[in-house]
């Protein structure tokens, strides 16, 4: 593997957002283009449009039909958009949301193709992106179903930059049916599959995970709530016997105002605006999303479409940038350790009760996961 | 009024806490002295115990029997008491709940007859004050009980720094019972509580209301819960028939990660861990604690008891610090707004319909409360 160029598919998100915006200024540095491949899934004139109305330098684009023609050092682009489509900032229209779900699609279809290594999402319209072919809350769930598992709900929404790493063990729910979505199994399966994530994609050999708890004041010893003892902490029992090192359950007010998530890894919170709230507040605006959990590597900005400030030359491209480095490393970080660990030595287990009769037992099960 | 030193009593609070500590640290600095004067309430053994376990400068006390007594320029000391009281740093103790119960109750009886003019609270151990005469959840709620109108829920706890000021809908109440305690009343009352205490407390004439969504995303207009609808922005537009201004309701994410609150002058937050856990993580350690709508001034600071590193002289006493200015900014203000509109101008109700014909009507209603 070593350090061969990464093709990192990008792709342009609603074109009524701010996502042209922060894909040019992004772009506008020749550095990126010798940091990775871009394959931008789009439309060269709507590319040409937004650099025209930001006045930004021209930017020269490669037009390609495919991305195994993607050149390296270029800004490559593969246009799957109708030659007629109309742009206006700020707008949600129909067409804006499909023309993202064309540009999602293509990328799709490359990436399932290994055409490109990685895909860097911009914003959609979660509402005008609706169609048969997409109904889903985001493009978390689109991924899940086009990469997943059946059934298997194997996807993990984290927000991370330099410092903080914070997962959801609940997502996109009402506040009023949080109890529902949560339980001991939800609580084990996110566990299980950010300890994962936290080795195979950060590089980390042993994480030391976090984890909030429901209810003010981690319940109060009862007081406030009990599902810290009904279903965290036997969640967090069960990941231990996985070789899962949790700790908590703390209460988010007192571990987010103390900073003690600077000792860990990773945060596991159990609700959207728990874990979503504290995280934007400390992170100003270099937050990048990364589902993680998925046998591909998607990473996007934390931001939206932001149509209250679209064509006015006043979004920050910082958040998109760390999104395209934080696909990288994860790609990179995801193949050391397929090949660190593709032929394991077994544990071994000795046995030391018997004085100078040392045994060697090959025999046992190892129990981490 | 004008610029009368303002008699601050002090509470010991739990005895095995950073209390002491906090205390001592604050008012090792004599300028605080001249600020104000503290009557502390508690036990001088334990204050020299204190002292010399964290190795301080020696500070004189004066030990006073009645608040009445308190000498301007000096650390007063009411001895409240019993004398054989034993100390364990870090401990849980039932004796040192009831010892933090002896010194609120003779706080709040000297506050009640006016002997002392603000209360200013160390933290208890809401588990062993627990007794007959004190079955609250915390302090607010006492104070609730000895000072407020019998079943009127007049409350408000704000979370305040320089920069930004927290209230809630909901306090100690499990994830699970939120939808119980929201109500479109509920919500209009605490907007209506805020919005006088900015105006009497702070000295904000015409105070801006930020108010967070219950749901992620504000609820994604519909798709994730529908209390935005159907409770806060009902509350919002009664407050605003009642002269109150409030925006939103936002998400609360994006609200705290734009840093539009630097925009308003309170937060008004639906759950506890939503505001309290952006704010922490902003706040730093000067965070205060105010229980407004009550007419008595109480503040706290915003941490625990934190035995894990009582006695050990590792306590910052910058919140309560910030607490003893804080209790005295707004009890100044409380009386310069009381005695700025004890004798009010009727509004003047201009009929500017008639040309020349300009008429001053005195019998219309004013709206605003």
């Amino acid at each position: 593997m070593g350090n061969k160029i990464i093709k990192v598919g990008i792709t342009q998100g609603d074109i009524n957002g701010v996502g042209y915006e922060v894909i040019l200024k992004t772009f506008a540095e020749e550095q990126m283009t010798e940091l990775c491949t871009p394959v931008i899934y789009g439309s060269l004139k709507i590319a040409l449009y937004y650099q025209k109305l930001l006045k930004m330098e021209p930017m020269s684009f490669k037009v390609i039909n495919r991305a195994e023609e993607a050149l390296e050092g270029k800004l490559n682009m593969i246009n799957c958009m109708p030659a007629e489509l109309s742009v206006s900032p700020g707008q949600s229209t129909a067409e804006s949301g499909m023309a993202a779900f064309k540009a999602l699609e293509a990328a799709t279809t490359d990436l399932k193709r290994n055409a490109i290594d990685v895909l860097v999402t911009a914003p959609i319209n979660k509402h005008t992106i609706q169609s048969k072919e997409f109904h889903f809350p985001g493009h978390t769930e689109y991924l899940e179903e086009c990469f997943g598992e059946k059934g298997k709900h194997q996807s993990l929404m984290i927000l991370m930059n330099d410092v903080l790493r914070v997962a959801l063990v609940t997502g996109h729910v009402p506040v009023t049916e949080i109890k529902e979505s949560l339980s001991q199994e939800a609580i084990l399966r996110k566990l299980l599959l950010f300890n994962t994530s936290l080795k195979q994609d950060f590089g980390i050999i042993r994480p030391r995970i976090a984890v909030l708890s429901l209810n003010p004041h981690a319940g109060d010893a009862g007081l406030l709530g009990d599902e810290e003892q009904t279903m965290i902490i036997p969640a967090m029992r069960d990941a231990e016997k996985k070789g899962v090192m949790s700790f908590g359950p703390y209460a988010a007010d007192g571990f987010f105002g103390s900073k003690i998530y600077q000792h860990f890894d990773g945060v596991l919170a159990m609700y959207h605006d728990q874990g979503l709230t504290p995280f934007k507040a400390l992170a100003m605006d270099d937050g990048v999303n990364y589902t993680a959990g998925l046998p591909i590597v998607r990473t996007s900005p934390d931001h939206g479409t932001a149509y209250d400030i679209s064509g006015q030359n006043r979004a920050s491209e910082i958040s998109f940038r760390q999104a395209v480095y934080a696909s990288i490393d994860i790609f990179r970080n995801r193949k050391n350790y397929q090949e660190a660990t593709i032929n394991p030595l077994r544990k071994e287990y000795v046995d030391k009760g018997g004085g100078d009769n040392v045994k060697l037992d090959l025999t046992k099960e190892e129990t981490e996961e």
